[in-house]
């Protein structure tokens, strides 16, 4: 089975970084990432530069790009402004995220849940016109710092909500990571019997983002969200650790004989190269252990 | 469904750390996590102290343990003379492990995988007679640092061997953390229909070990080795790095709805201990991400 894999690392992988990388670097980034053969990603964030300064120069990154016509390139919006400068900026895609519980909307964009749900239908109808992709993410879909536990049920309903307005994919997000396979299992398999695609955007913070990434496509998941190296976390979200690693997932997915177009030992050259850019050790493991292969007996 | 978890933290874990601990710590590690509910634990290992350092005085933990009559304390062993010390020194179960390929198992314990498989028929045998515990762990059996790619069938080939005088369980050990959930469901599925239980043993050194926890649940593993703190490695597996964390296992199967009998805080409190004695941080996640409650809103 083929997997589409998002690599979210020049966006979600360095908004919660110490160290800030110019747009010129980010968009090596993505350069290095397609050439490894990565044909999706989230190439920058249209989010307000003054609160998260590590997404400034959203346009920039965009404009620095070596862009080839096979790849996607994203842009992460969070309100209608952001999507104006998306679209200005030639994103192939957007993607709009919108949290699930009022506790993080309000930190998150300042707005509530049923609010930001509205406004999902007026951005796919916008993308619609603007002949631009578009997908909706769940944030925080599997449990909430504020609230807690996040009800299915409530998940769902959002998701339905979406539904109605179809994008190109609805995407759930473990945005602080603590979700499970058994859960995972539950809301892809929901959000699949309303006929939209479904992605999926782990993180590892508690270790179970690749145990989860298996469930989601045994339930029928198509995309998987993922960043190099392992790097992120959330601004927004108290203890939010990084993505599960591409490449670590990239690793699994092969092993287990499903197909992504992408050559691994490259990926892994691209962790190494962002390690030295960010001056540190990343938190993805096998680009540490590196591929499988025997050493000389 | 409840799960044994088998934490060989003060073995597996403890056996490639360059701080030695002593035998009076590993027997304190070993009364904590009896303390946090842990029911089974690889206390000792009897291998040669000489090649073995972090594993010297043996006999010591065995003697040091505040012993709990609804706890089992296993020792490892590699050979006879590490039996007949095990036995000895009072473990309630022996855990003989052998790898499938001969370039591993003359490296770990100067032996072929043939001739290792013999000694497991005899150690079976004498564990009967003497009325200890015993369960016989195939190591390797994902994958070998020096042959690569180990094929199912060979696996299958010295489970059958050992199931013929069967042990009280029967581990599936991934030695060097290269396994992926279809292999372990194929190992898995395959062992158990010799009718022997089963258990698995994980190093997550590629980040799918807690993936593979859950494939082997799936496919009827009962058993599922974890260290606490996801400390380990191997002294002869080269860039072998920990097994996965206990409390992280934890974690995911109490999510899930399993039953372990293991009080999560009190074992992140044995992660943060052990952090403390090794004087460094330790693989684990969980205990640093915590138990996942809300903050205040």
């Amino acid at each position: 089975m083929r997997v589409e894999v998002v690599d979210v690392g020049p966006r979600d992988g360095l908004q919660n970084e110490e160290k800030i990388l110019s747009p010129e670097v980010r968009a090596e980034l993505c350069d290095r990432l397609a050439g490894a053969g990565l044909r999706r990603m989230e190439a920058a964030s249209f989010v307000n530069p003054r609160l998260v300064p590590q997404m400034a120069g959203a346009e920039e990154v965009m404009a620095a790009l070596n862009r080839r016509p096979e790849v996607s390139y994203a842009g992460l919006v969070l309100n209608e402004r952001g999507y104006e400068r998306a679209v200005a900026a030639g994103v192939d895609e957007v993607r709009y995220a919108f949290p699930v519980t009022d506790s993080f909307a309000r930190r998150n964009q300042n707005t509530t849940a049923g609010e930001a749900a509205g406004l999902a239908a007026r951005l796919v109808e916008r993308a619609r016109l603007d002949g631009v992709r578009i997908s909706v993410t769940l944030s925080v879909a599997f449990g909430c710092p504020f609230e807690g536990r996040v009800e299915p049920e409530r998940v769902l309903g959002f998701a339905r909500r979406v539904a109605e307005a179809p994008p190109d994919e609805l995407i759930l997000a473990d945005t602080i990571g603590v979700g499970v396979p058994s859960q995972v299992e539950e809301l892809v398999g929901g959000v699949g019997e309303l006929g939209v695609t479904v992605g999926c955007h782990f993180h590892d913070t508690r270790n179970t983002g690749l145990a989860n990434a298996v469930a989601a496509i045994g339930a029928g998941a198509a995309v998987l969200d993922a960043s190099v190296g392992g790097t992120g976390g959330c601004p927004f979200a108290p203890r939010a650790t990084g993505n599960i690693a591409t490449e670590d997932l990239v690793y699994l997915l092969h092993g287990m004989g499903h197909e992504t177009g992408i050559d691994l030992g490259s990926l892994i050259g691209v962790a190494e190269w962002l390690s030295g850019q960010l001056g540190k050790e990343l938190p993805g493991r096998v680009y540490k252990a590196g591929v499988f292969e025997p050493v000389a007996k």
